[in-house]
């Protein structure tokens, strides 16, 4: 990597501007109006220190791709139109990265973009696990059904075991641990499940999100409140999860220090926590028929001892055996934590995004 | 039993009586106004036929029992009070049984009542795996948490499977199958987490009912059609699963006549009733730390070979394995299906509420 950065708070008057390379480490206050500002702002910055290294070509995450983009793809304007017309299934996404786009090709116009869909990965999943048994004119006219995200986190995971296990890896579990989280069953390198759904709030409880509960609770509340739809939507996605269960915050670490010290409501959100990882891993297991390895990746995936012990808790006699010594240590690179006589192999992936976003550059553009 | 018979379509005009004993079979249709016009029918017939055996007790089947009731109880001023307070939570089933409740006091001012709840059995079920990661307030305002239903039929399924194996049965998976279906993790006779949640809804896909959805599909859809939170529970509830996905009927039997025909929305239909079931035995099996016995119960769960076969579909590898013949027959009394080399030993056993009221009716009555 020669330089990471990034926009933040845009649009909220006191928006931050960070830019790290090997040389410069800095970090600027100020009010970025939009993302096409924004972008401006990062395109110029890069062509002020590109000198040893020109851009040739510019790589996107999109949050949605609905159920028309099945991989990665360069851009032209039918793709813009297309992400544009899947926005309404992620407003505050998918207009934000079409206009970035439109902007990067504005200010650079000989640079071809390349588009990596969060849903892309979970285009395979079979009909059987994403269609939703609701009425068909519901599921037609909303494009409801499970889409599945963290796609591009999961398909690193997915390349990166295949290669750790020398081909060993055909039944995989892939646990993304994060502020979000969710959990892919993947067959021979095909993902086959996975825990989100139609939005990124289904499956797992995670940070402020609520995830699976009853669909009736949501039209209880409705029906009992002065809450409306957009309120619960509001509700669901950020004030629920590990926040709400222990009163107190999201973060992971705050919540293993808190209830270190006794904080029975923080222990009760990490035990939650816990517990859905194993449900859902339980799950996993069943649609794959067993599983042969297992990864943890994202925030707390990849660095938390903690969270992956409690994932596993109680499953040594499943074939889930981690070696303690191997889980507390903290690696850049990926590394294996089960302990020897463990059925299932299981390993740490520090979560390779960006890194698998720019393979997908290399593949649709060709060069070195 | 001596006797059995039920009042159908009450309120409807078209209402029917039915009542059987060894010498009778009637079938009377005739307008029910209500609960208590129908129980006093029942007791007034019941009553002409009890010559060799007088009513000496009334057991009572309650839906919900809210976090209230962790036991069947007999009737008092107070229970009557306590279940019309919880009747919010269930207002189609609790008004109604506890007006039964009060005309059976009222035509049998002698005959103790006592009342069996589908809740009962799941308030064992641990907060780590009842509460629901939203805001305290709501929480508590609304008693929004995971309750669980059918819980006397899987008690049943427990009791008689702690026979059949003669003890061996401490991590058992209790699926009951029918027009509504839940899965329970039952550790040493004692519920430790089922699929059901805040209401009959959630868990797996059913007759009518679409069961787990993503929560935010619920907000998506309120927030763009006309449809208010009524109309979706409705839809969720009456026009959802099975008979959605097939588009034509809810009854699993004329599904599998139809895909046996080449229908292929059946098929499906049929398909994700089998993979849902799977799903939630691995979670069931992740949440115990393994399984020894499950057991099938309840219309398909007892009654159709193939529904058994769907469900356990792909997992022989994982110790399911049943033996067709086995599974090929049908009978009154419990029976064994499972494979001689199978690690879970694999029940069908015939639903079996009534008797389990009955006992519970005799427990804490006393007398024989």
């Amino acid at each position: 990597m020669l330089a990471s950065g990034a926009c933040e708070r845009i649009g909220e008057g006191d928006s931050t501007f960070t830019f790290k390379t090997k040389d410069v480490n800095q970090r600027l206050t100020l009010a970025i109006l939009n993302h096409r500002t924004a972008i401006s702002l990062v395109l110029g910055t890069l062509l002020a220190h590109q000198d040893d290294a020109p851009i040739d070509a510019i790589g996107h995450r999109i949050v949605h791709g609905g159920s028309y983009f099945k991989d990665s793809c360069v851009v032209d304007d039918t793709v813009i139109r297309k992400i544009e017309e899947i926005a309404p299934l992620a407003p505050l996404h998918n207009y934000a990265a079409a206009s970035v786009i439109e902007s990067c090709r504005e200010v650079l116009p000989q640079v071809p973009s390349v588009v990596c869909f969060d849903t892309s990965f979970h285009s395979t999943i079979p009909e059987v696990a994403y269609r939703y048994p609701l009425p068909d004119d519901l599921c037609e006219s909303l494009q409801l059904r499970k889409y599945g995200f963290h796609g591009i986190s999961h398909r690193y995971v997915a390349m990166t075991c295949d290669q750790l296990t020398e081909g060993r890896c055909h039944r995989l579990i892939s646990c993304h641990l994060g502020n979000g989280s969710s959990i892919s069953a993947i067959k021979d390198g095909v993902c086959v499940d996975t825990t989100m759904g139609f939005t990124p709030l289904d499956g797992l409880m995670m940070g402020t999100r609520c995830g699976s509960i009853d669909p009736a609770a949501v039209t209880y509340i409705i029906e009992n409140t002065d809450y409306n739809a957009h309120d619960i939507d509001m509700i669901m996605n950020k004030k629920s999860g590990l926040l709400a269960v222990s009163g107190l915050t999201n973060d992971i670490r705050d919540l293993i220090d808190a209830s270190e010290h006794g904080d029975r409501r923080s222990q009760l959100a990490l035990d939650m926590f816990g517990y859905d990882t194993r449900k859902y891993i339980g799950m996993m297991w069943a649609v794959m028929g067993g599983v042969d390895t297992l990864a943890f990746t994202a925030g707390a995936g990849q660095n938390s001892p903690d969270i992956r012990r409690l994932a596993l808790a109680g499953m040594e006699g499943l074939g889930f055996k981690i070696d303690e010594t191997l889980n507390a240590q903290h690696r850049d690179e990926p590394w294996r934590i089960s302990a020897d006589d463990s059925e299932v192999e299981i390993y740490v992936i520090p979560a390779g995004e960006e890194y698998m976003i720019a393979l997908d550059v290399k593949r649709l553009l060709g060069g070195d």
